[in-house]
């Protein structure tokens, strides 16, 4: 049913949707558009979209379904311009990493007979480092991928029906669908998602300054070394909008862990260390 | 040259090293001794060993050379035992994770000509859980193998000889030999070895807390989550003696790191968390 995809933002998550829905069987035409035209020379060379377009609004509005796949101060200008020239006959879609902002945007903008629908999406996928180079059409297999849309929102029929199609593609990419609230969503990934990436971070340049004059020792941390230090390879430029759009869960949460690692610290010689050992092997029992 | 090689403490360590050992061909005898004896018969039936010994002094008098595989304290027990009934014509060695005291105690007990050899070793190279079931002849292959070697030891020539004969094993199970002063050994493993670990129990710790009731949003987290708490898997047993024997260092590497999870919480939304994201990168490029 849906025919015509514009990508808009052909960065790891827009390239590895286009050659996603390519591996799934999508037979119909994809459309890309990038800020940069080294990102999309690459997308289209890997094959993910089939055309590029010069002006976005116009891909935009020649499609069924509007990707955004952009950072989330990015996808919320879009969807800003996009509500004034798309209608009813229209789907707009995000993988935004945070869903509040842009679940109010597509309450105010968004969802009534008469305008695009929008549905707030963001599959749990990526990568520490970004960029069309490193699509894949595998990245969303085994992932789950959120939606926090609003039960009391009143789509037109024709952009009900893109919604529920779009749940078709992502499930065919192979992701887990999972509904849920947007203010839930970003108090959950804050912990899950957005606490383990800062803490890599400052794991990760607290080593730079420790050891990173001697790279040949980074070799003796090996394999958890590795592991625990890999998302510090994050850019910035992604993590910035984050940190803005999610500040007071992640400052929660980073201020229970520096209490979790001072009580650690006061401990180490003590049978309170056990507790936090057992307690963490409950998080990771199978 | 090394023909009788006697392993006391076939946990994921011991049997590893007996596994390897054999994939890398060495053709002499191999005899296992475990407190447990479930794990030696786990050990014995992968062929990591060829024989249980009943008593592992005798185990170890019958050995040219003895590799102690069991936690900190547990080696610094053996080590006293078995000073007073190997001789010269042994070399003794270890795997444990940190190496001031057990180089003091082969200062001490070891490594005069009279005397068995004792070479300090350890393999950056385990896994999150222990035994000889996840034993694995490649454990060691790309590793980084440390000696806490101290060039004024003056050892038998027969020891020496086994202490060489050990390292070329170890090379050729796969390990890089390094080597280096134990205190300068346990500083930098404080850094890029126990930091990540306790890390990853205090995150885990506190994310069991937050959302173990949810267990199915766990998959929210996906792989960075589950790298970041794949250590807090870790058993205690293992690394309370770590915490002991290294309490200093790891108690400044985790107030470093307490202070920088604050300064990143406190600029959540100011140009100085780019600073960080900048630093973290520098440490992850290739």
């Amino acid at each position: 049913m849906i025919e015509r995809i514009a990508i808009l933002g052909t960065g790891l998550l827009g390239t590895s949707a286009g050659l996603a829905l390519r591996a799934a069987g999508f037979g119909g035409t994809i459309t890309g558009w990038n800020r940069g035209a080294e990102g999309g020379q690459a997308a289209l060379a890997m094959g993910a979209v089939d055309a590029l377009a010069g002006d976005a609004l116009q891909a935009a509005r020649e499609g069924q379904v509007v990707v955004l796949a952009v950072p989330i101060y990015a996808t919320l200008d879009w969807m800003e311009q996009l509500s004034g020239v798309l209608g009813p006959e229209h789907l707009v879609t995000d993988v935004g990493s945070t869903k509040a902002q842009i679940t109010a945007a597509a309450g105010r903008l968004y969802n009534t007979p008469e305008r695009a629908g929008f549905l707030p999406g963001h599959p749990m996928a990526g990568k520490e480092r970004g960029g069309a180079a490193l699509g894949d059409a595998n990245l969303f297999r085994g992932a789950v991928w959120l939606f926090t849309d609003d039960p009391s929102w009143e789509r037109s029929p024709q952009s009900a029906a893109l919604a529920q199609g779009w749940r078709e593609w992502v499930a065919a990419m192979g992701s887990k669908t999972i509904d849920i609230d947007a203010a839930r969503h970003d108090e959950l990934v804050g912990w899950v998602s957005h606490l383990p990436q800062f803490v890599a971070t400052a794991l990760s340049a607290l080593l730079e300054e420790e050891v990173g004059d001697a790279p040949e020792l980074k070799d003796v941390g090996g394999r958890a070394l590795r592991e625990m230090t890999r998302l510090g390879a994050s850019p910035y430029s992604m993590w910035r909008d984050i940190a803005y759009t999610n500040t007071e869960t992640v400052q929660a949460a980073l201020h229970a862990l520096e209490q979790r690692l001072a009580h650690l610290r006061e401990n180490l010689r003590t049978p309170a260390l056990r507790d936090e050992f057992e307690q963490a092997n409950r998080f990771r029992r199978e």
